[in-house]
């Protein structure tokens, strides 16, 4: 079967608030012998999605599609591949590519590749000119490595969002040693931090969800939270002091956060990770804040080939499933999907579907 | 033999640049089972001290007698002391009590307790409305778990600074995995500093020293550092981007620092350790200054009471010492102290002597 040199699928020319999407032809990488075709059914909606289209991030490559929570069949597939069938339901998260030969790549941190990371949409191809296109498109051409076979227990349209959001939650749980007899807290209760309750839960851990009101308390239950803290409440810190082993803030703003208000809650080398990227200018750390409990100070990106194998495993196993509302794609569900992300309403993912109405089957 | 209710010390009323020492008695902590009496031979100038009577820590209990970096020999044991024998040698770190039943003494973070954490100066003795005071004085009281035996390889004034200085850099190291295979590096080559190379080097690890200029550089290979960065040469961080393991910051001051560039050095996850508590307002750090390499930002407290004992068996098992300036105990002697400490004009340490004059035999 041959390979095309194009796809079809909806671009934002520049920020705006919301964007105007323009469906329209664009290229996909020059075909190489271990890289798959997949045909898109569904994808998620991500955080990142928003703060590119509508500028948050700064300059961007555009014209861009964007959109890296992609679920889909592989229709095609080069000479070289084994790690994927022809026709297998599979899934790309937000990175497509990486040098696969340094350090970091042979250490399962190919997500953290020096030499050559390829993000889904906005990267160059290296010596092409070709920007990548993420999974609001009919089709995407990845390198098998970063085409991932999706468990039959697993639904499309609810296991997309886990191939970025529940990814960056996941990574740093197990990194970071979540699991029996650990206290963890998942701070932001979203699109990251409800598969972050999800899975600190099946990993074993106490788990917490911090939230500002208890608005979400109810839903942070049902999702598996031992327990809720509401930090809209006076003296909320008190009763946690120096109890957390680890904390995953999946806030996606810091205006407003009294950052050694949180520390404080670590236990001695206790792990806080940030996996948001907020838009603000970063936060003031003082060394007398983090010397009473040598608390460690992180971030995260994404997790590994690996990490997602074992995440879609582990949610098989345990039932576990993203609470998605589905939009049709096209300029309206996508409109709206960005308006109602950048208000916070969405409980607590939205999934683009019906791919086939607008590209056919 | 009966135990004195007070000593006589060094206190300054307040703070000045450099301040006034008033030679005269002040109360001991009340005598406990467990506690020594301990006749100072000699005491370290830690950057502590300086912050403290210069004013740059800000309120102080006053009046105080400075000094955490004690040497003496044990005069008088408590009943029930075993860890320590009446003539010993030992010596006195930066801190004399904890509560030693919470969750982090019980686990070898005592310097961490959250319940009743005493320093060796400035510190309120619970209950009795006596501040702890340090060691530019005749003699102090400790309870036996912070007291340690002093190896016979050790000469008094070049121990003395290991007690907090050298402390501060060897729990980092040995906490955070400085050992075989690691690369390692200082940055701030000045008290803690040059025991942060020393020790490293002891160690096993690959062993960079860190500064702005290659001033330091003969002394700091003498230490035994492998390699050397200067941060006023352009491009330094190049070489040796996502490439550390660990870097202990031992620097006593953040102003002019592009942290950013330093944290580009860390391997993924690899582990930027402060240890000094600078007098600016501390630092801006944004979650993309941390993701590209998924780095650990933390700090570090002292050590506890197992890592003092490790640190002096190294240091007497290796020949380490450090490198300090004998001053004579005194107004002028401590002036002298403070005001080159200030200018960052001692290499690498002084230590007071000369108390049998000041106080008798």
């Amino acid at each position: 079967m041959a390979f095309p040199a194009e796809t079809e699928g909806f671009q934002v020319d520049g920020p705006g608030n919301p964007p105007e999407f323009h469906k329209r032809s664009f290229k996909l990488k020059p075909v190489g012998d271990y890289d798959v075709d997949i045909k898109i059914d569904a994808c998620g909606v991500c955080g990142s999605d928003v703060h590119t289209v509508t500028g948050g991030w700064g300059k961007q490559n555009f014209p861009l599609c964007v959109g890296h929570e992609i679920v889909g069949h592989a229709v095609r597939v080069g000479p070289k591949v084994t790690l994927v069938k022809q026709g297998q339901r599979v899934g790309v998260g937000a990175q497509v590519y990486s040098c696969g030969d340094c350090k970091q790549c042979r250490e399962d941190n190919e997500t953290y590749c020096q030499v050559n990371l390829i993000n889904t949409y906005g990267s160059e191809w290296p010596g092409t000119g070709i920007i990548s296109q993420g999974g609001l498109a009919s089709h995407i051409r990845a390198h098998e490595y970063w085409v991932f076979p999706i468990p039959d227990a697993l639904s499309t349209k609810t296991v997309a969002p886990m191939l970025c959001a529940g990814l960056t939650a996941y990574s740093p749980l197990v990194r970071h040693g979540a699991g029996k007899g650990k206290k963890v807290g998942i701070v932001g209760i979203g699109g990251i931090g409800h598969f972050g309750i999800m899975f600190a839960k099946a990993l074993g851990a106490e788990t917490w969800a911090i939230s500002r009101s208890r608005a979400k308390e109810a839903e942070a239950r049902k999702l598996g939270a031992d327990g809720f803290i509401a930090t809209a409440e006076g003296g909320w810190e008190t009763a946690h002091l120096c109890t957390f082993d680890l904390i995953v803030n999946c806030a996606n703003s810091s205006s407003g956060f009294d950052l050694a208000k949180y520390l404080s809650l670590m236990d001695v080398h206790g792990r806080w990770i940030s996996v948001g990227l907020p838009e603000e200018e970063g936060q003031v750390i003082k060394a007398q804040n983090l010397v009473s409990n040598g608390v460690l100070i992180g971030a995260s990106h994404l997790g590994s080939r690996r990490e997602t194998l074992d995440m879609l495993k582990l949610a098989a196993d345990n039932g576990l499933e993203g609470w998605v509302e589905e939009l049709k794609l096209g300029q309206d569900g996508l409109q709206e999907a960005i308006s109602r992300m950048k208000k916070g309403d969405v409980r607590y993912r939205f999934t683009m579907t019906g791919y086939d109405e607008i590209f056919g089957q």
